[in-house]
């Protein structure tokens, strides 16, 4: 099935706003067994729509537009379709209706404006819009049928999901992969993922898909129906296995999430000692509604002064090794534990850069320790270079300090081989 | 100048990554006084790339095309030029020399595969980079300059910028801004914006643009060059004006990097006592190289625990007013301030959602207190609804959070009025 998409607006074609809607629909139509063969991005004019949706009648079995579909002057969507196809705007009298029962709804006359949202091409067919006044339409011409979606994600999002895609998988007969199942890594690069993915055979009915955020690498399976749920299940206790320690998690779409679930089954609490991440990974559980039942608190102790009198980190120690080495880590970590009475703490000390520097311990070095009742677990690492950038650094120093509270509850070793960070040392007590 | 864009590669069309760098060439080329006709985004197909390229030759004078010229075998661009143009790939010796060099400088041997990146079609003329193996290379056919760039992102940026943005003022007598200036709003809209500077007169010379990134909307004016600087400097300070308490800065990218400045050059130290941001304030101050001069450390009390006993804040206090409330906000700002004896505490405590609101806190209420040697100033604030999500209404409050230093440091009210945010109740002391 021949499906493109026409991207449309002038902030999206400028580069005003990133096309994060076009990369989503992309995504959510692969997960169901489609394809896009090209997209095309306009502005705003006239003339470019017309010429877009002309251009690509007769040449796609379906064409998905998106933008242009609300009360404002830039608005032409419905309009360049009606021009491109020769045809007249007719009001749909029940969106009309729909429209003004919420503004009623909401103590409000309908400004005129919104009139124009229900105007749609003669011969469309209105798609329903629950959570805002531009209703979408699909309406075939040249044997193409054009799909128009709103441009505010949260309700494209909604139509694709609720309307769009379960049209398209019934009435084009898509084989939708009857599972996906996605596996979180970190620590090595596509290649050689792939590489490590080649050992494993691709069982027929299954299809391999990679999505790069760093500092993740999402490994996605699309299952296809024609396979038992023995060999699936095996397939993906293969690919684990083969991930090694790159592997962080089953359909989780971060490290913390990963964590969440664990700490939540275990009823443990957490508290964080950060220096460089700067407050990132409590941030990044607090993301995360609910994990209030975890996290009892955390620290930025960014100053010696602050590491020295908020963690009781010893003078001496920041003497003799300085502020970026195991043993800070370990009492900023010690200290958080003891302070908060915590069942377990996590500390990170390092070098973001792109200052700070030097030859024994260059931009990237980032020390770790995770302190548990028990005892405590240090390495120091480099995590990545000047090249990585200092948000970089702060971004996979965060994911290795949230994996090791993720080893800690799986009852795993916390060194793991990750192939990018070099381990330069390590510790235990 | 008819100038497109052709994004080529399976990833970006397929959503796996967000299309990021064909943002960033549609800002710069605007910058430059050039706007994007439109553009495409096709795979990795070589009949994809042919029809592409086929299609826009003739129909525009320029079209910069990105990706596909790496040294595997799903890189297709030069040689889908070639088979467009019909004509033959010529080895450039120089980039050969370039690559060969590089990797001997490098203690290795250059693999075969990366001799595929010197062999251009015959008549293009090659674009140096600096900073990979992948050259560019710009070739005219059919009127139409077809200009090839490279995917890595820091590899593109310092190619458009280095070579083809400086050839293509000279080459097509661009007249480009002379100047640039960035003004940085949050908390209204890009209509509110609009309507607010609607009463400044826009003189001919000065292009005005919006480029939204939440919780931002930055107001971009382009000079062409004909007003007087006069008229010109009196523009700015008509707009600011005009933007009231929205405007948080000049050319900065985020609030974080406007309180950076000022803090530097005041000399006074800050911390940070967070609640609902999760150490999202004091992250996004440790983001900026240097802020080791003044941000001496930060606490993330999540839980009523953290905050009495770390901070001191009374358990009546909570008992009688509740974590989310100024009077919680000021003894957390307090405690922080005397603890670190800092110059500046600024606290943030509330409801980020989904779960936790009331009626009489309903998600989104959150309480700020900036305290400093001389006192206090607290208030507590509507900054979003459960519409924003947790994520959204995290951001707003740490951007509420640090313009309250902003504001302090630049000795003006803290209580603004932002448009978005609704004040409940504000007190000081």
């Amino acid at each position: 099935m021949h499906i493109e998409m026409i991207c449309t607006g002038e902030e999206v074609l400028s580069g005003q706003i990133v096309d994060t809607n076009a990369a989503w629909v992309a995504q959510r139509l692969l997960d169901t067994g489609l394809e896009f063969h090209s997209r095309i991005t306009v502005g705003d004019r006239m003339d470019d729509l017309v010429a877009a949706f002309s251009n690509r009648a007769g040449r796609a079995d379906v064409v998905l537009v998106n933008g242009g579909l609300g009360p404002t002057i830039d608005d032409l969507s419905s309009e360049a379709m009606a021009i491109a196809m020769g045809a007249e705007l007719v009001l749909h009298q029940g969106w009309l209706k729909t429209m003004t029962d919420w503004f009623e709804k909401n103590g409000r006359v309908m400004p005129d404006s919104n009139i124009k949202q229900a105007m749609l091409p003669a011969g469309a067919v209105m798609i329903d819009n629950p959570v805002g006044t531009a209703c979408g339409f699909r309406v075939l011409w040249q044997g193409t049928w054009f799909v128009f979606t709103p441009g505010v994600p949260s309700e494209l999002k909604k139509m694709v999901d609720d309307e769009i895609l379960p049209w398209l998988v019934r009435d084009f007969s898509i084989t939708s992969p009857s599972q996906l199942y996605r596996l979180l890594t970190t620590g090595r690069g596509e290649s050689a993922l792939a590489e490590q993915l080649g050992q494993v055979a691709l069982p027929d009915g299954v299809d391999l898909g990679y999505r790069a955020s760093l500092p993740y690498i999402e490994i996605k399976l699309m299952r296809r129906g024609e396979i038992s749920e023995e060999r699936w299940l095996k397939l993906i206790d293969d690919i684990r296995v083969a991930l090694g320690d790159s592997w962080l998690g089953d359909n989780v779409y971060n490290v913390a999430e990963a964590c969440h679930q664990l700490l939540l089954e275990q009823g443990k609490t957490v508290v964080t000692a950060e220096s460089c991440t700067g407050g990132m990974v409590a941030s990044n559980l607090v993301d995360i509604a609910g994990s209030s039942a975890y996290l009892l608190g955390g620290w930025v102790t960014y100053s010696n002064q602050a590491k020295q009198q908020e963690l009781g980190v010893g003078a001496n120690t920041l003497a003799e090794y300085g502020a970026v080495s195991m043993q800070v880590a370990v009492e900023m970590a010690q200290g958080a534990l003891q302070k908060l009475d915590s069942d377990i703490a996590i500390s990170i000390t390092g070098i973001a850069g792109p200052d700070g520097g030097t030859e024994d311990k260059p931009v990237g070095t980032v020390a770790f320790a995770l302190a548990h009742r028990g005892g405590y677990v240090a390495q120091i690492l480099r995590v990545g270079t000047k090249r990585h950038g200092r948000d970089g650094i702060r971004k996979l120093s965060a994911t290795v300090a949230l994996d090791m509270i993720r080893r800690h509850l799986r009852d795993e070793p916390l060194l793991a081989d990750y192939g990018f960070f070099k381990r330069i040392d390590s510790n235990q007590g």
